[in-house]
C-alpha cells in the first residue's frame, strides 16, 4: 500500500457560498492531516450541485491520495454528497440495515419515531466502510478505490470534529508517510511589520536552502507579527532539533521584543507572568471600553490577579472613582498621558494591586481632532518599581483601534514586569 | 454580449493551505457579485503549483462565465497566477512599459529605487487590460476570452477591496443580468434553535416554493438565532416587497424576540434604543470581564450613553465599589441572583444612569460546584421603572460563556426597555 501523502478538502453546501458563511471544517481536517505530514493541495466549497460537486471531486480524485468531502449528508434532498461519490466510483447506493437500526435507535432514545426520510441516512456506496458519528445522525463513509480514500463526513463541526480525530488515529495515520509536518510559531510586538521582515530576513536564505528547508510565512495583526516556521521531516526528532534552533536564532535576534514562542496569545503571556510573581493587576479604561480587561479574563485562573477594573468613559467616573483631578482633565484633556498616568495610579491604589494600567484615547469615528486625531491613544502602566506613559497613534476602524490599544498595554506591562525582573536580580 | 450569471473564485496561495490561515476575499468578493446577481457557483483555494492552479483555473472556466482569481500577483518566484493564466488562455506575456513606468514612480515617490524584480509585475497577457490598484504594487489584470471573463487582483484585502469595488461598479454591473439576489436578516433572542425553527418552519413551504422562492439558511450562535432570507429577482421592487411581506411575517411570529431585522447586532439595536430615549446606561460585571461594556462600546457614539463599568472580579471590589453587602455575598454566594441585583443598584447609584446592569457568574474551566456548575450565570438589570434579574446555565468554552452571559445582559436591557415604553402609552 502507498503511504497517504497528499490530500484535498471539499466542503459541500450552497450556504458556505454566501458572503456570511465561511467553510472552517477544513482548517480542523488541515490541522490533523499536517500532523501526520499530509500535505493539503487544495481545497474547494461546492454548492447543493451534482454538477459541479461531480466535476470538482473527479478532479480531486486525479490529483491527490485522499479527498475529505464534508457536509451534504443529511436526509433531505439537498444532500448529494452521497449521491454523487456513489456515481462518480460507480457503485451504487444500498440500504445498510444495521445502519437504519441504529437511526431508529438514536431516536427512540431521545422518545422520538425516526423520520421516513431519514432512512437515506443509511444509504451505503457499494464497499464503503460507515465511520460512526457520536454526535449526529449522519455517519461518516470511508471509500478505496485504484488506491486513493474518499471519505465523507457531516458537515456541523461539532460532529466532524471528533470524527476527524478518530479516524486520524485509528486508519490514516497508520497509512501516512513517515514524513511530519512540524510547526512552531515566533510572535513579535513592538515592530512595524517591514521592520519585523527586515530583522528576520537574513535568516530566511539559510533555513529555505539545504535538503531540510524550513519555510517560514509571516502573519501581521495589530499590535503583533507573528512569524510561522514549518519543517517536513521524515526524522521528526531531527527535524524538531533544526526548527528549534532556527526559533532560539529569532528569538535572540528580537530580543525582548519576541513576546512568545509557544503559540499563545498576548493575554496569555502576561497571565503568566502575573500568575509566577503573585503579581495582581487593576486597570482603568476608557477608549478601549472594557475589552482589556476582557483579554485578561479570557484566560482560566485569572481571578488570581486580576481584581479590578474601572471603565470610566465620563470626565466625571475619572474624577470620582479613580481620583483623577479635575484640572489635569481641564489642563491636559482627557486623552494625555498625565491623565492616563492618573487613572493608573488612581485604580492601582483603589484596588491595592501590584499594577495599575491606564488606557485613555479616541477609538472614532468621530471625536478626533487636528491636535489629537483618532487613534491617538495615552497608556500607563504603573508598578512598586515606577511607570511608564507613552501616546501611540493607532489606525483603522473603531474596533481595530481598541484591540490594537489593548495589545499596545498588555506589551507595556509585559515589558515592565520583564525588566523589573531583570533589575531585580 | 451575454449577461454574466454565475462566478468562480479561485485565491491562490500556499499560505492559505494551512490550519492557520482562511481566504477571507472570497467573502467580500462575494458580497459585491451577489448584490448583481451574478451567483457564485463554486470557490478553490490552490497552493503556489503550477499544475494544481492549471487544473482548477481551467475547470472553473468551463463551468462559468467570470472568474476571479486573487494572490500570487508579488514579483517573486512563488507568485504563479499571472504566469498560469497566460499559459491556460495562451496568451504570451510582455512587458507593460506604462505600467513599468508607474510601478518606478511609485517606488520613487516613497524615495525608493524599483527592485529589479519587481519588473516582473509589469508583465501582461497579451490583449489584458489592467486594473489600477491604488493601494499597492501588483495591478489587476482584466481578460475576455471566448465569451468568458477573467478577473486577477492581489491577495491583500485592502488591496483587493476598492478594486473590486471599482470593477463592480465600472465594468461587471453594466454586464451582469437583470436578475439581483436580494437578502434580508431576521435576528431572534431568547429561543433555542429547535425552538426557533419550529416557530419559522410553517413559513417556509409558502416562501420556497411558487415563481420567486425565498431561500431561507438559519445561522445559531450563542443568544442568537439569525435567519438569512435571500430571493433571486429580475424585478428587484417586486422581490423585495415579497421578501418584506415574508420579513414581517417572521418578525411578527417571533414577537419580542425579534431583536432585529436590519442586520445590526445586538450591541447596536440596545444602543440606538437607549440613544433615542436619551438613557444611560452603567454595568457591574463581575464573569464576564468586561466584555459586556466593550462590546456596548464598539458602537459609534456609545460615549453618549455608557457612563461608567466597574468590573469586580474580588468580593472585596464588589464591597468597595458596588457597596454590595458582605453579608449578602456571604449568605447567597457572589454568584447569586440578590448579589447580582446589588451590583445593577451599586452601579447605578454611583454612575447616577437610567439603567444598571449586574452580572456574575462562573465563566470556568474552574471554579464550579455542583449546586452552581460552571456556566451559572446571574444577570439583573435595572431601571428607574424596575428591575429584572434572572440565573442562566450557559454551556461552552469560558469565551463561549463569556460571549452568551452579554448577549444575555443586552437583551434583558432591550427587553426591559421597550416594555417600559408599552408601559407609559
Amino acid at each position: 500500500m502507498r503511504p497517504i501523502l497528499t490530500a484535498e478538502i471539499i466542503a459541500v453546501g450552497s450556504e458556505l457560498l454566501t458572503p456570511t458563511r465561511i467553510d472552517t471544517n477544513s482548517l480542523a481536517i488541515t490541522a490533523r492531516l499536517e500532523e501526520h505530514g499530509i500535505r493539503v493541495r487544495a481545497k474547494a466549497v461546492v454548492g447543493d450541485s451534482r454538477d459541479d460537486l461531480g466535476a470538482v471531486f473527479s478532479s480531486a480524485l486525479v490529483r491527490s491520495d485522499l479527498v475529505v468531502l464534508s457536509g451534504g449528508l443529511g436526509p433531505t434532498d439537498d444532500d448529494i454528497t452521497r449521491d454523487v461519490v456513489a456515481d462518480t466510483l460507480k457503485r451504487p447506493l444500498r440500504e445498510d440495515p444495521a445502519l437504519v437500526e441504529r437511526l431508529r435507535a438514536r431516536f427512540a432514545r431521545r422518545g422520538l419515531q425516526m423520520p421516513e426520510i431519514n432512512r437515506r441516512q443509511a444509504m451505503v456506496p457499494d464497499g464503503a466502510e460507515v465511520i460512526p458519528n457520536p454526535n449526529g445522525t449522519a455517519p461518516g463513509l470511508w471509500l478505496e478505490q485504484d488506491g486513493r480514500i474518499v471519505v465523507l463526513l457531516p458537515g456541523p463541526p461539532r460532529e466532524l470534529g471528533p470524527m476527524m480525530e478518530a479516524l486520524m488515529r485509528e486508519r490514516l495515520a497508520p497509512r501516512s508517510g513517515e514524513a511530519r509536518l512540524l510547526t512552531r510559531i515566533v510572535r513579535v510586538a513592538g515592530q512595524t511589520e517591514s521592520h519585523a521582515e527586515e530583522i528576520a530576513r537574513p535568516f530566511f536564505e539559510g533555513w529555505t536552502s539545504g535538503p531540510r528547508p524550513i519555510a517560514v510565512t509571516t502573519l501581521a495583526s495589530p499590535g503583533s507579527i507573528d512569524f510561522h516556521l514549518t519543517l517536513r521531516s521524515e526524522r521528526p526528532a531531527d527535524g524538531m532539533a533544526r526548527l528549534n534552533e532556527a526559533v532560539r536564532a529569532l528569538v535572540q535576534a528580537f530580543g525582548e521584543d519576541a513576546y512568545t514562542d509557544d503559540e499563545r496569545p498576548m493575554e496569555h503571556v502576561v497571565g503568566s507572568l502575573l500568575a509566577e510573581r503573585g503579581y495582581t493587576v487593576a486597570a482603568a479604561e476608557s477608549c478601549t471600553g472594557g475589552l482589556l480587561t476582557s483579554r485578561l479574563t479570557d484566560v482560566p485562573g485569572s481571578s488570581a490577579y486580576v481584581q479590578l477594573a474601572v471603565i470610566a468613559y465620563s470626565n466625571q467616573a475619572k474624577i470620582d472613582l479613580l481620583s483623577v483631578p479635575g484640572d489635569l482633565i481641564a489642563a491636559h484633556g482627557a486623552v494625555s498621558e498625565p491623565v492616563a498616568q492618573a487613572m493608573a495610579t488612581g485604580v492601582r491604589t483603589r484596588a491595592g494591586t501590584t499594577l495599575g494600567i491606564g488606557i485613555t484615547g479616541i477609538a472614532g469615528p468621530g471625536g478626533g481632532t487636528l491636535e489629537k486625531p483618532v487613534g491617538t491613544v495615552a497608556i500607563a502602566v504603573e508598578g512598586p518599581w515606577g511607570s511608564h506613559v507613552r501616546t501611540r497613534l493607532l489606525i483603522g476602524s473603531r474596533e481595530h483601534i481598541k484591540f490594537w490599544a489593548t495589545q499596545v498595554a498588555l506589551d507595556d506591562v509585559r515589558r515592565l514586569v520583564l525588566r523589573e525582573r531583570q533589575q531585580a536580580r
